[in-house]
């Protein structure tokens, strides 16, 4: 098939996507932002990446940030491999320089706070008329970078609304270790993504109240899932793709530990929200943001008579603790109450 | 509401419930099993239950296994806390002292190997037929019995056919740190209890296979679940209880340790099946029985066109690695490359 592949962001998820691709043979160009200047340099100096702790296999094509034209214009595929709050500027970059035939795929997750807007309705919205409605997928599911580089077996979820798109992305991927799904439920697999990181803190708060107990972090395990159920519905989605690796599988490794985790397991001990992010200084934890967008845009869906925010009462305490100040384990105990 | 409740069996996770709804000031009769009576006179005489680290609060009753008319005959509520093997005994004896009044609670899981026939259907099935239709239920979701003991935040699904009994037996359990679900899809919760205990060895091959890595568990993990729901509406139930409490939920505890995890564990680092139980001498490994009487009622839901053996590959996997000595890493490397 020999697609060429193109891989904007050096960051380590953009660098182990690249990694196991060329060690596939494909033709992988990996692009660095501003910020990853320093990587990319390192790359082609050493072969290695210390941060994934991988050499780098042969045949990747470094580019820097002034090579856009170069990294893209010959791609099928590009990736976007950037954080979400870069998602629409390299859009609107590479819209110069590619083509109706190329199959856009994005990594950032999350959901624009201003316009609801999950990361490829903005990537649709933003593209210019003559490349409207070419095929914008969502790479999805439980990957650590590290794992993908180092051969780990993994499995991604590769969602389009144009499902021959996303059957083609699998088996660019698909190798004996890395295991490819495709769906075309584009939203669930986003809002999934998106909102994890903010459940994440809840299982976190039930390990802080109640450290070393099962009883009450998987009994909100499942309550967060049905939550993630409910919203993709919501949202337009479907509740299977909650039941699967976007779902199930993303949360389970995302409530195990991190930094989501960690703040919820310090509100859960007690702190406020305040000391909490104090005490975390200079991290940026996902799921906080996430809670707060998760909450309004459940607010909006009430609104319009899409959802009822009781049937979402954990989101609802999170954004009592993490917004209204609301002491956590006040607010745990409304909850078992309830 | 004043129920009276008998528990039958008093190992920990029946001492456990009876301590429960005795904090609650409900009358519980605690009725040990011959296997009980040791456990039964040191209740009596220490006022305490060593195993779950907990005072026994006044108001329980005790009996002793020539006690069962004793023990039953006022109650509203029984509830069988013996193991599965016990189910079909007990409840035959204990018709001779009931009324169709009674709601019978279960505890126990698994499915027979005969029959393939659930807890609750042998229940129904050797009932009496002046005793049939009364309202039979399982008390599934993630309970260790120790947490239930000592209060920590907890919460059951009460599952029966009659959703008035199920409310019942939920109001009788709820209190501030004890969160009650009801449901009519008791096969749904039956199928998950059993299941997840077979599913959760494949979570330890992956940790036996590669040691601390996330993606191989949580994409196993979400795999898993999708076959829980497959299985259940198969049997007869619906796919929403495997996204919850009694699927998603009991499943996180059961994958997170224990016998099931460990046995799977040492299939993955490459022990077969009979070293690894070698190695586990003289324990049960429920999830090991599950798994042989999962997979020979796939098959037989597959003969008359119910389920399709393709549509679960780790349930067959671990057929293959438990009964037919396949070693696990084979398996899994075969899983990933499909």
């Amino acid at each position: 098939m020999d697609k060429r592949v193109s891989v904007l962001g050096a960051g380590v998820m953009g660098t182990a996507l690249a990694i196991h691709l060329a060690r596939k043979g494909i033709e992988v160009k990996l692009w660095g932002t501003k910020w990853d200047t320093a990587a990319i340099e390192l790359y082609k100096k050493t072969g290695r990446c210390e941060k994934l702790e991988t050499d780098l296999p042969d045949g990747i094509k470094y580019c820097f940030e002034d090579q856009l034209e170069y990294a893209v214009k010959d791609a099928d595929i590009v990736i976007l491999a950037v954080t979400s709050d870069g998602v629409k500027n390299i859009t609107q970059a590479i819209s110069l320089f590619i083509s109706r035939d190329v199959v856009i795929a994005n990594i950032a997750k999350g959901i624009d706070e201003a316009t609801f807007m999950t990361m490829s309705e903005i990537i649709e919205d933003c593209l210019p008329e003559h490349l409207k409605g070419i095929p914008v997928a969502k790479i999805g599911g439980p990957l650590r970078a590290i794992e993908v580089a180092k051969g780990i077996y993994s499995e991604a979820m590769f969602a389009c609304k144009n499902i021959e798109a996303a059957r083609e992305l699998s088996e660019v991927f698909k190798s004996p270790y890395f295991k490819s799904e495709v769906t075309d439920d584009i939203v669930g697999v986003e809002i999934c993504a998106a909102l994890k990181n903010a459940y994440a803190i809840a299982v976190g708060i039930c390990e802080g109240i109640h450290p070393g107990m099962d009883n009450p972090k998987s009994a909100i395990f499942a309550q967060c899932c049905m939550e993630l159920a409910r919203f993709a519905v919501a949202r337009g989605g479907r509740a299977e793709t909650a039941l699967g690796l976007a779902g199930t599988g993303d949360f389970y490794v995302t409530a195990q530990g991190g930094r989501n985790r960690t703040l919820g397991k310090l509100l859960g001990e007690g702190m406020n929200i305040d000391e909490a992010l104090r005490h975390m200084a200079n991290q940026t934890i996902e799921g906080y943001q996430a809670a707060k967008v998760g909450y309004k845009l459940l607010m909006e869906m009430e609104k319009k008579g899409l959802a009822k925010a009781e049937d979402f009462p954990i989101l609802v305490k999170l954004y009592e603790i993490l917004f209204e100040g609301k002491p956590a384990p006040q607010a745990f105990a409304d909850y078992w109450k309830s």
